[in-house]
């Protein structure tokens, strides 16, 4: 153990990411200074807001320079302690990064608990993506006793706990995602009322046709062309959380037709709302609600979730590529060590 | 007095309206049963929604059918009660349309009160239009000390209550407004910060140089080419009251630049709300406060509003088309008898 790995970004895409704009470099094992801890990698969460650090487009965050690690959570194993509240063996989730090993400050750091549920939940429903699907429900679509849900990309971890909590609170959950298996999983697994594959040829009749009595909550994880089958069928005091927009973030289709009159003269009809967040926004106030009521339900199996994992750092680039174009099914992780 | 006359929907405009779209009409004079009032119409209230009315495109009430009165909220005169709660000469607003005279229900009406504000205002800035940018800014808008506001069609009945109020919380207000004259009384007599002609060959960048701190709410009250000078500039968090979309209602233009996509990325990455509403979902909750709060400032002159009257119930039909186009300058309110 004398070097660590990384992936640093080599450029910046032009559209869809490539196996270009990645490079592996070593680099000699990272000190922990008094106060800090050298940890090691167990698993890297890969997500699709990442595609958003490697542009300049104003964001969230700022982006990732070129030449510097790619950013990510991690759940990362504590080898070196300089801090006298954690020990070796400890495990931990911090931003480390797409990295084998890292310094980091306890301070940016949280523990993960042992033995519940497996610590790569912590990374899904359990860590950002859950959360991210929490606070949308909670704060934003605010399900309700009889009302319609929907959700695009269902099958991932954002969409999957939504339609979930949707069902808790008692609404119908139809998921919208890609193929036939996803849409069997998320009926048979995640207990979703229905699921329409968005390659459907006739997608937004099978759409309309799922939701009889219109949508109450559109939970938007896509952007693109799910937007003009959904929107004639949003009822009066919509919600439409947008939360993802990954059909976007390659950049955006140029000569289409014009959705945005057509879209305002609904919001001013239905009294409809529309309303983007992130997760952080509402993580100093609603962090503990989310895992005091959720890691009981998922430690129990009332909530159910999907990974899938990828070996090793060097996957993690062409992982992440397939989940851009939705080729993953769960939530990916790359095991690093 | 024999007769009454009115003026109904004679065909559905196709674009905007025009004069052939009304019909003068005159019918026996109509009699109070048990239990209800005669009145008649002293002032008729013409707003941009009685558009959504002539045609049969969904919305938030039924359309006006061919033959039928046209919709409207009027200011009348008891001349004949058969209500013991009322007596001639009380004054009352109802939703009675475009006649001289109307048998109305006393459950249908409301009293004006005499002698705090002219009784025109309760049409205006004490009715329907003052309720709802009164609305729009308490539930939506919520604007905060500091904030930079933001509102299209600034010089009419809502508009102007709404910058009115966004500087009474302590924000700057900029409103949007066609042609010089409306401009120099939004700043001069209302006290908006500063006014923007919709009409200026560089409107975005003169709005850009209104706004150096971004938008932090845009009541939107227009639609159409607005919208893109407002989004690059809307901060995050920022909040869109959509209340009115004039420049939408006769027709959508077709084959213009794709906004939607812009729009909703813009919504994600900003955490942007947009919401439509109607002052009437809000009615039951807020109209009583909205009273409280409000009347006693436009008696007092600490909020300041405009009317134009035009003379005569023949004179409706163009003066409503003469608003859409934007030729009015204050509450366009025709003086009937």
């Amino acid at each position: 153990m004398t070097g660590y790995r990384r992936v640093v970004l080599a450029s910046r895409p032009a559209g869809a990411p490539t196996l270009d704009n990645f490079r592996i470099e070593t680099g000699p094992m990272p000190v922990a200074s008094e106060g800090q801890l050298l940890v090691r990698t167990l698993y890297l969460s890969l997500d699709p807001y990442m595609r958003g650090r490697m542009s300049i487009a104003p964001s969230h965050a700022p982006p990732v320079a070129i030449g510097d690690t790619m950013e990510g959570e991690v759940v990362a194993e504590v080898i070196q302690s300089r801090h006298s509240d954690y020990r070796e063996g400890d495990v931990v989730r911090s931003m480390a990064g797409w990295r084998t090993h890292a310094s980091i400050r306890p301070g940016d750091a949280r523990r993960v608990p042992a033995g519940r549920v497996p610590m790569t939940a912590y990374l899904g429903v359990l860590g950002m993506p859950g959360f991210t699907a929490y606070v949308g429900m909670r704060i934003i679509g605010q399900p309700r006793q009889g009302e319609t849900f929907v959700v695009s990309a269902a099958a991932g971890p954002v969409g999957s706990l939504a339609g979930q909590l949707a069902k808790l609170a008692g609404a119908r959950a139809i998921g919208i995602a890609g193929g036939a298996t996803k849409c069997h999983y998320l009926v048979t697994t995640l207990g979703f009322d229905a699921a329409v594959d968005r390659h459907a040829e006739d997608f937004a009749r099978v759409l309309q046709e799922s939701c009889p009595e219109g949508i109450d909550i559109y939970f938007e994880n896509c952007g693109g062309a799910i937007w003009p089958a959904v929107l004639p069928l949003l009822n009066r005091y919509a919600r439409v959380p947008v939360c993802g927009l990954i059909a976007l973030y390659n950049g955006i289709p140029q000569g289409g037709h014009d959705f945005w009159p057509d879209t305002i003269l609904a919001v001013q009809r239905r009294s409809l709302t529309i309303r983007g967040f992130v997760n952080s926004e509402f993580a100093p106030e609603y962090y503990g609600e989310f895992l005091r009521e959720i890691e009981p339900l998922v430690a129990n199996g009332n909530l159910r979730y999907r990974e899938q994992v990828v070996d090793g750092l060097e996957a993690a680039p062409r992982a992440f590529i397939g989940m851009l174009e939705g080729r993953n099914f769960g939530k990916l992780i790359v095991k690093v060590t």
